[in-house]
């Protein structure tokens, strides 16, 4: 099942011509999970053309405005657009009352259920089938969340070579054995998927730092990452700065991912003051090659591991 | 003084890739009147480069989100940018619950002073020493306020040759004259302003309509309007879904530029289903001559009157 990234805003704080607000959207085959909700999010999920009827979780880092104010509109627009499929929000303590109180004054009916969860523990917050997704506290100046989306193992790779060496015959014993449970066989012998099928294989983790500053823990939480994005609202120059804000500068989101050896560093939060993000890049990638600054916009398609 | 209208958002309900939410900012000498602030307003303000720190009042037709929801980003980002300059929000009931809701919530301090105008009562509702500001209550389906921008006449033309002719003597004495008050010459003669100057000369007009269906009394509202942007959400095919909507038509907008003899009508608000809007126009320039569907970023100037 494919997994493709798509960063719809990419700014801190304030926006700029080029970048939106803080959004980034991770489509998994049919299911969406979105990582802060900015303004514009609705007009850039728009443009691109994300559609607004999937199966769709928001994970919200804190309640700044410029992280969750494009939450309401979001909202009212797939109402206006007759969406029919659940919504679950999840945040820190705060969301509720945000949420239900725009929902009164602005008096919109919703067509489709809203769940919001209050997060008030960090560690896993929502398990499905297939994957999970983890938070974890961080460190920024009014409570704030970093989110992990971590697939759980698929099954290994089904040798049918085997199979028909122990006898098991081609189709339905097949596929009990490919979703890891043992078989009868006619003969009375019982196969084992093991002695058909390889090593488990593992899934794709995706980190979003949210707004923070380093902290104890984030290099556990984001280990091994098949792709983390990190805040770097400001560049290493302005180090002291960043630390008073609750934000990080390239260099610290770049040892984080050597830490946490995570494949591959996205760079967001992108202070206004950098009209040329190349200063953030250069400097990050001093410490972590494997790093790109994003730009609103900008997708990335993680491939399933096959290992 | 130049009066430049800017036309920030000029999309109805929801956004498209072209048009954002609603906002038409006029911009006259230092001052900004912004009519409506949907979801994006901020962003739009910067790609227009209109300033964040030039003195403001924002008028809410209504309180439905499109039309709502960019004023807290807006208000946030200001702060952010230490504006000093006070705010001035105008709107139907409502307006102050949600701003002192989503501020509570979110957090966030302002650098400058926010007064916030509930409009209960329509007529004047801002009068300032060269232009006033009136509301009226117009059709939508919950309740929504026109809004007429409307400088006060300017003092008439200075004729320095009939000043001389009357022994007025360059200077301060002239200056008194023109800002119409009589002078006492050293011969004690007096000299009234209008032996010196033309007649009082009208100022301009801007009516913005808000969402509504046609009303009772509109026609008198926008009078001899130099500019009236309306909505015009629906074309004539739809006339029918407009009016349970509380919308008007291209023609419908078209009659009501015709009867209130206005100058130019602009409409707004179009639809997401008219990715070409030519259908709206070419049905409203059958009706009224001198109209334009507003585009995102649309800009008019609006000439001083010197009759």
């Amino acid at each position: 099942m494919s997994i493709r990234v798509t960063f719809l805003g990419t700014g801190g704080s304030v926006p700029t011509s080029a970048r939106s607000l803080p959004a980034v959207l991770v489509q998994r085959g049919n299911e969406q999970l979105m990582f802060d909700c900015g303004e514009g999010v609705q007009r850039q999920m728009i443009k691109a053309k994300a559609g607004f009827h999937k199966k769709l979780k928001v994970f919200i880092s804190h309640m700044h405005g410029d992280h969750v104010l494009g939450l309401p509109g979001l909202l009212q627009t797939m109402a206006l657009m007759d969406r029919q499929k659940k919504v679950d929000i999840y945040g820190p303590e705060g969301i509720r009352r945000f949420l239900e109180g725009t929902r009164e004054v602005l008096q919109f009916a919703l067509t489709f259920p809203l769940e919001i969860h209050e997060v008030f523990n960090d560690g896993k917050i929502c398990e499905e089938e297939d994957y999970v997704v983890e938070a974890a506290w961080s460190n920024h100046v009014i409570p704030s969340l970093a989110y992990a989306f971590v697939e759980k193992p698929r099954p290994g790779k089904f040798f049918p070579v085997k199979a028909r060496a122990l006898g098991v015959p081609e189709g339905e014993l097949w596929s009990v054995l490919q979703r890891g449970k043992k078989v009868t066989l006619p003969s009375g012998a019982v196969v084992e998927p093991d002695e058909v099928m390889g090593e488990q294989r593992r899934g794709r983790k995706i980190v979003y730092s949210g707004d923070t500053k380093p902290f104890e823990g984030f290099v556990r939480f984001a280990a091994c990452a098949d792709l983390l994005v990190h805040e770097a609202t400001l560049d290493d120059a302005l180090a002291e700065k960043a630390a008073e804000d609750g934000h990080s500068t390239p260099s610290q989101a770049a040892e984080a991912a050597v830490k946490a050896k995570a494949k591959k560093l996205v760079l967001t939060h992108v202070s206004a003051r950098y009209a040329d993000a190349r200063v953030l890049l250069e400097q990050a990638q001093r410490v972590f090659r494997d790093t790109a600054v994003a730009e609103d916009f900008l997708q990335l398609e993680l491939p399933l591991i096959d290992c």
